[in-house]
């Protein structure tokens, strides 16, 4: 069986949910039931982790700079054989990096991130994969151009400051002293959100609250988006503001997506494909999976729903169960026909119960439904 | 499969439970899971219903009194074929009868219980099955044995009046005018619980207090139930005071295990048989199974424990879920290895949720649950 769960937010990991699942059923069942735990997730912060598990990737510890400028050392993967860099920006210019200090929406920038690709292209990597989410910036990937030798400018020429808001003014865009590398490197930007780039559920409006911008600031951080996007189609001739999850931290992908060649992939599929998972379906008789609120965006390219889609394709699917904190949409989903593809889906509240109860037992709770489960596929096999 | 609820207490019969699954399992699975559905009970309130289904009984509404001495008119289930009477003491002389006036603990009667039985051997009955548990009395069945034609009197030979609280008095039972069809008669008591006549766990101190008896009415209750099983004892020569389910009821089967052959039995056991629920394992693949609050008490003779311990000693056993309202105990149970036949325990509750939520949704909750749990049954067989 495949154990292969995303993160519990709130209450546990994907590692921790998977490990608690394992041990249990080792003790209960023993040689009973082979067990193969691959935590997941949909991408954003966590990801590197879960890449790193049984594959050989080289941390790289890199001088950079958090999201307001400050020095700091950040860690990213590569591959020597493969040549492919693994960043996720919640690393370096994540909202947890700045927890500590007033949040600067407007100031806040991309420049950390751009030096660990910098440092990627000079070990020789020729493929970039950067996890998106997490970010407390909002500056369109700007920073990280300027990071990789692009020098934004205003009308009159001179270099814009670092940050979202400056983006206002941006006139013209110098890639003279960009590295060739960077240009000719394959950039796949992993997303853990549909968000486009504008509008009521983008990168401004929907995500820069929580990076600290009050209700000005949002409309500043949209129009500088949206002007920014109008310098750079009009330069580039690309249609760079509809990719869904061009929203993604920020708008990261923007500014790259004007002069290289990306690709933007949803993270659930990406990771159950890097991390194994998928190819694991094949074997498994039973698949259980889970997060902490299964629900109709469960099934949308998150974790649940890719390994559901991916399984249902072989021609021997294996059972699959979710085993989730709040499955209230469950019921509605199942009536409606879109749970199709799942077998079984349980809820973890073994009484009723508050939802803090629930989460600091998670992990038992998880572990313990988890085991129900095969019990009950045992016995069903006879 | 078969469905064999008990009652979810406060929130559904086991018959609700049932079918409200039954619907489910039919609306979503068709002809792909056979379904027979048994609801199923400890004994106590509602027992005679369950008895009713699918088997040729005569239901008879008989003029008596309720444990206060009004008039009403109440039911009991009569076999001609067989010769065998059910009556449910809960049904004429329980404590819902009486919920509109003021409980009298001393007072309160099993005359009425008796009115029935002295129908059912007018009718011909030769076994009495006599279902325990819900009355309001607490009477040692005094006042059944009063109403079949026994005397109860002092040691002035003055009749006691009825009532648990005059037993406190009893010298001497004359039994000269009892019908020689009760004293032939073989009785069967069916006790909910285990409770012995006597003592912290007995009769009186553990179930008058919720018939209304203070702290000196208990004592009062206690001191009488020792006193006229001394007096019993003596006269007859029996030991009638610490067999378990002798508490239940109000002690109701003292004054008839002094005169009469009885057999006190379980509920849960008796129950799963006589409504075919045993003969039902043998065809069963899967049983779902469970009740309100799922503990170690399910297992000791109740429902779910009958059904377990019945079902492994097949050789072919199906598979046992427990689907309950609340399975925290289940853990404990689980790792002491006592749930060695419950193949799986499910909970409700899809969510951190209020008891009252669960309850006002438990047809829903359940139903779901039983349905999750049938589709990895049958996913789990390929």
């Amino acid at each position: 069986m495949l154990l292969a769960f995303d993160s519990f937010k709130g209450s546990l990991t994907a590692t921790e949910a998977c490990s608690a699942s394992a041990e249990l059923l080792e003790a209960r069942f023993g040689d009973r039931v082979r067990v193969v735990s691959i935590p997941l997730a949909d991408g954003g912060e966590g990801s590197l982790e879960l890449l790193r598990r049984g594959r050989k990737l080289v941390a790289r510890s890199v001088p950079a700079v958090d999201a307001i400028g400050r020095p700091c050392v950040a860690e990213y993967l590569y591959s020597e054989d493969e040549r492919v860099a693994y960043i996720e920006v919640a690393k370096v210019i994540g909202l947890p990096e700045v927890s500590d200090v007033e949040l600067r929406p407007l100031q806040a920038s991309s420049f950390g991130a751009g030096l660990l690709v910098a440092d990627a292209l000079a070990q020789g990597a020729e493929r970039l994969v950067v996890f998106l989410g997490g970010s407390a910036t909002t500056d369109g990937g700007a920073g990280m151009w300027s990071a990789l030798g692009a020098r934004l400018l205003d009308r009159d020429g001179v270099e814009l400051q670092l940050g979202g808001g400056a983006l206002a003014t941006l006139a013209a865009v110098d890639i003279a002293e960009v590295a060739p590398s960077a240009l000719a490197a394959e950039w796949v930007f992993v997303a853990d959100v549909n968000a486009p780039l504008l509008g009521p559920t983008g990168a401004a409006q929907s995500y820069s609250p929580q990076k600290g911008a009050d209700a000005v600031q949002v409309v500043v951080l949209e129009e500088a988006l949206d002007h920014a996007s109008v310098v750079l189609e009009e330069r580039t001739g690309r249609e760079l503001r509809t990719a869904s999850g061009a929203g993604a931290a920020g708008g990261m992908q923007l500014f790259i997506s004007a002069f290289c060649a990306t690709e933007m992939l949803a993270g659930g599929p990406f990771l159950a494909a890097e991390t194994g998972a998928i190819a694991a379906l094949v074997d498994a008789d039973v698949v259980v999976t889970g997060e902490g609120r299964f629900d109709a965006q469960s099934l949308d390219g998150k974790v649940v729903g890719t390994l559901a889609m991916a399984a249902a394709q072989l021609p021997t699917p294996p059972a699959i169960v979710v085993v989730a904190g709040d499955v209230r949409e469950a019921r509605t989903l199942r009536k409606s026909g879109k749970l199709g593809d799942i077998d079984a889906v349980f809820g973890i509240a073994d009484s009723a119960a508050e939802l803090a109860e629930l989460q600091s037992q998670a992990a038992t709770l998880v572990a313990e439904c988890v085991a129900e489960a095969i019990s009950l596929t045992l016995a069903a096999r006879g």
